[in-house]
């Protein structure tokens, strides 16, 4: 660490608490934050002070819900008959962009990761089980990663509720739009390839 | 924008004003905070807060300094005869970090960018004339990027302190340490080739 003064290595030190940011991105954001207005400085910091004021995860699905209460669980407005279980609250978002799913969500909060130390007691599964039998829950679509986590999750998943009378499926596996297929790699080539449907 | 709570609107549009963060990493930022330990985020809002308070702009020097002053305008442990001229406060760390060099600075502040708007009054330069006068400073370092705004402010610098007695001199252009010939570009190599010395 460079001769910096103490209350600019403490900055630096906060800042590379972010994910994927290292020693010289956090001093390229210290150096930058030095020169902002106080208004904005004071504004992140009132932001960050109140967040978890604001911010709470719902008890029932486990998405990221502001003080208005969470949107996924308004059954209202929802198919409770349909369960998409992802990772993340982010995906949730992501899914709710396509405007293409009016079912419940589920987050799991964590993917399998023996390696990470995360085991199959970090995904609530408990509250899952316990909601598919409140909602009555006909369909559940898992909607995790194509990773060698996600994989392993949902693979752990359908083994779990295999035994219900649930229909459960898994998102397609195949070409991302707009893409060439020399471009795409074998992996996904092949799981395109054996997806095919009719035409 | 995906629909967020209201609250991590505002977070996310708070990070995007950090230099390099976009849309995508805002959210990837947001998304982490959310899960910090309330500690965490109370010590990142306080630093943020008192930033002003603890740190500030050497009047001098015109580099970043602490409550503890300025180490580099100590004139006991620093030779005022030997002035080095910056463009911004970290570059006063990064010589600094070399121990090479034990004479005073100068920060500009900006560099000559006509399409930024960034023109001579922008550069401290009256503060850099009177503390030449004061200091009866004997030999000038322009230690600028090699840019073509580095480029410019040096070439602009040469002729406003020519006149004067004092020697001027511009840090080395040449091979990084390490590298080989082959990876080099040609404008690096051309000038390291126009720079040769004896050896």
């Amino acid at each position: 660490m460079k001769k910096y003064p103490t209350h600019l290595i403490k900055l630096i030190d906060v800042l590379k608490r972010l994910p994927g940011v290292g020693n010289k991105s956090a001093e390229r954001f210290a150096f930058d934050l030095i020169d902002w207005p106080q208004s904005h400085l004071k504004e992140m910091a009132a932001v960050l002070d109140s967040l978890r004021d604001h911010l709470d995860h719902c008890q029932e699905c486990g998405c990221l819900v502001g003080k208005e209460g969470c949107p996924f669980c308004n059954l209202d407005k929802r198919d409770p008959k349909l369960l998409c279980i992802v990772a993340y609250p982010k995906d949730v978002f992501a899914l709710e962009d396509t405007h293409e799913y009016r079912g419940v969500y589920h987050v799991l909060g964590n993917l399998l990761s023996p390696l990470e130390g995360k085991g199959p007691e970090q995904l609530r599964l408990s509250q899952l089980r316990q909601r598919i039998a409140d909602l009555q829950v006909k369909e559940v679509v898992i909607a995790l990663d194509s990773t060698l986590e996600g994989d392993a999750t949902a693979l752990y998943l359908k083994k779990e509720l295999e035994n219900s009378q649930l229909s459960i499926s898994r998102l397609a596996f195949g070409l991302p739009m707009g893409s060439s297929l020399d471009y795409v790699d074998g992996g996904t080539l092949a799981r395109a390839f054996a997806g095919r449907a009719r035409f």
